[in-house]
């Protein structure tokens, strides 16, 4: 039985820490969650889209957390031009754009039309000649008078099936733009990245790919149906996508690896009657969660693949970047998840699997 | 424009009123929502299984509300006996039994295994022969597990179609028994009513109907995802089942009428985290509620059957039974459901639609 694991590097592909007193809470609890780099989400209210900000948001963060890595990115809006972009990528101020489209979760009012990405087609041009990633959130918007029988119908549950052609028509118009399908939930997804990649020979030739978060690997509908607290979007779905995406987890391809997608919310904007916030807090915890499924799946030799490795290739992370070069060791140890967390000023915050008890934790250890 | 509507004497066949402080707090509301029947849930705690429980609740709830007419049901489990079914029905005590999954929805512990009714069959006989009502909560328990293509797992919105085989079995075994899928909530469950009832050619040969409620005329998935206002069992499904149910309601067809199945619970245990109750309550607003969807579907016309008489003909409600014969007079004028109702002893309830604006009112006229 294994008992210790060396992750090497780790690195969560998708991380809100929001600003203020809950930036100061959450931002530590990455590197407590045995995460080294994290790629930061950029819808903060108003969103990151100037070269100041988001300079000075990550300078934040490096002030919180000196021995974390940032990566950046802006949200891809109307503020956005090609110059700008050109500008921040040549200051390796960001790493990549998240698209939101419009009205879809948290802070997302700003965002795109996903039925026409056009109007931002010279922004993606220019993050190809960049290198820079598109960050997807993949889910259309609700449509709630389609076809008698349904087929036009946009819901919480197709959503991102829904997407799924916009995402190959960006593949297809930008075959050298690194595109990531943020946070996937279905098995249609999880079929879809397979197939784009289905002819690639070399790693390095991957192009698109898709993070998967910790708490989709063990939630579907019937968990966060009266239950807030697991509540996020995009949703969890049915038991046959929960099982494509701990399929795909596992399977040791490149273009699946790990982004948590953790999302913090205070406990009053989740312990509520009518609008709950999208967003499941897994941060704290992030690599003992999916060392759980990995090992129920005899997989732990998966881990390092998509918990370091294949995101910091993605990414293309060199190690003059990286502000530890600590490795991240995961060790037998139980613990149990806590029900409540609590900041200096007195932030709640309920932990993913909140009271659940947890086979795994992390320690830190010099290169 | 129809601005008044005679609706005679109403009826919603489906509706908890608990007991205690809660009961005296909502069992009023019944009356104020423009209903004058009400067909009593007995999923107390414990359940309500015996003659003097049945008979001493109903005395409960005719003195708080003397004006209400009240019909009373046994919870079906292993307590019943044929001879008791006898022996209540007899005297007039019940009018039906309801069926409960085990563990599908609020106090249903008790219930019954759905994959399996044979234990139960001496009690449907005895049912049948003495002209009672089965009411059945039509889901199956969840199935994480199945097969990889997903074909056998039961989740919140499959669970109710998975149950249709239960509802045609039993029909097919008691085809005298009549029989309610009670808030059915999916088009499947409405094709199949209209399957059973295909052949029948006089309105008394209707022996399997089902009861609609107001909120799954409004609701879809997407609006209980993030509001557990809205969060019930059976759930609310997709548009094209909202669809199929509005249709059913306004089809004039004797076998769909109103059951609420408004279940109070205290803001308490709707604003929270993990472990959401499950329930809308509408009971305040009942006819209003639906008095808006029969128009916009252009359908007032139709709301007297489906709110009065189908119920009652197929209860065999004889106007004996009635503690008023005053009749429902629907009217035009506008009301905003309050955003909480609260009891003189404290008790909060978020109604249904709180916060929104309703055209219609109700007011009583003795006949």
């Amino acid at each position: 039985m294994t008992d210790e694991i060396n992750l090497g590097v780790t690195c969560d592909m998708h991380v809100h820490v929001r600003d203020g007193s809950m930036c100061e809470f959450v931002t530590p609890t990455i590197r407590e969650g045995g995460v080294s780099v994290a790629y930061i989400m950029p819808n903060l209210q108003p969103p990151v889209t100037t070269l100041e900000r988001v300079i000075r948001y990550k300078e934040t963060l490096e002030n919180i957390a000196p021995q974390s890595t940032f990566l950046m990115s802006f949200y891809l809006c109307g503020d956005l031009t090609p110059e700008l972009v050109h500008e921040a990528a040549s200051k390796g101020a960001i790493q990549g754009v998240k698209c939101y489209p419009a009205g879809v979760t948290t802070n997302s009012a700003a965002g795109v039309d996903p039925n026409d990405f056009s109007d931002f087609y010279p922004i993606l041009k220019a993050m190809e000649e960049e290198n820079l990633i598109l960050n997807l959130h993949g889910e259309k918007p609700s449509i709630n008078n389609g076809l008698e029988d349904g087929s036009e119908d946009i819901h919480v549950l197709n959503a991102e099936e829904s997407f799924l052609p916009a995402l190959k028509k960006l593949h297809h118009d930008f075959p050298n733009l690194k595109i990531i399908l943020e946070h996937c939930t279905s098995e249609a997804a999880i079929n879809t990245i397979h197939d784009i990649n289905k002819d690639i020979k070399k790693v390095e030739d991957v192009k698109v790919a898709a993070t998967i978060t910790a708490h989709h690997l063990y939630l579907t509908i019937d968990d966060w149906a009266g239950n807030p607290i697991n509540f996020c979007k995009p949703v969890a779905k049915f038991p046959k996508d929960k099982r494509a995406l701990v399929k795909a987890a596992v399977s040791g391809k490149p273009y699946f690896f790990f982004g948590t997608d953790s999302a913090p919310h205070p406990l009053g904007s989740k312990a509520r009657h009518v609008g709950v916030c999208a967003g499941v807090f897994s941060q704290s915890l992030a690599i003992p969660y999916i060392a759980q499924i990995f090992e129920h799946e005899n997989a732990l030799d998966k881990l390092r693949g998509f918990a370091s490795e294949f995101g910091l290739r993605f990414y293309n992370v060199q190690e003059a970047q990286l502000r530890s070069k600590d490795e991240a060791i995961l060790y037998r140890k139980d613990q149990v998840v806590p029900l409540i967390i609590t900041s200096r000023d007195g932030i709640e915050i309920a932990p993913f699997k909140a009271g659940d008890k947890l086979n795994w934790s992390v320690k830190w250890r010099s290169k």
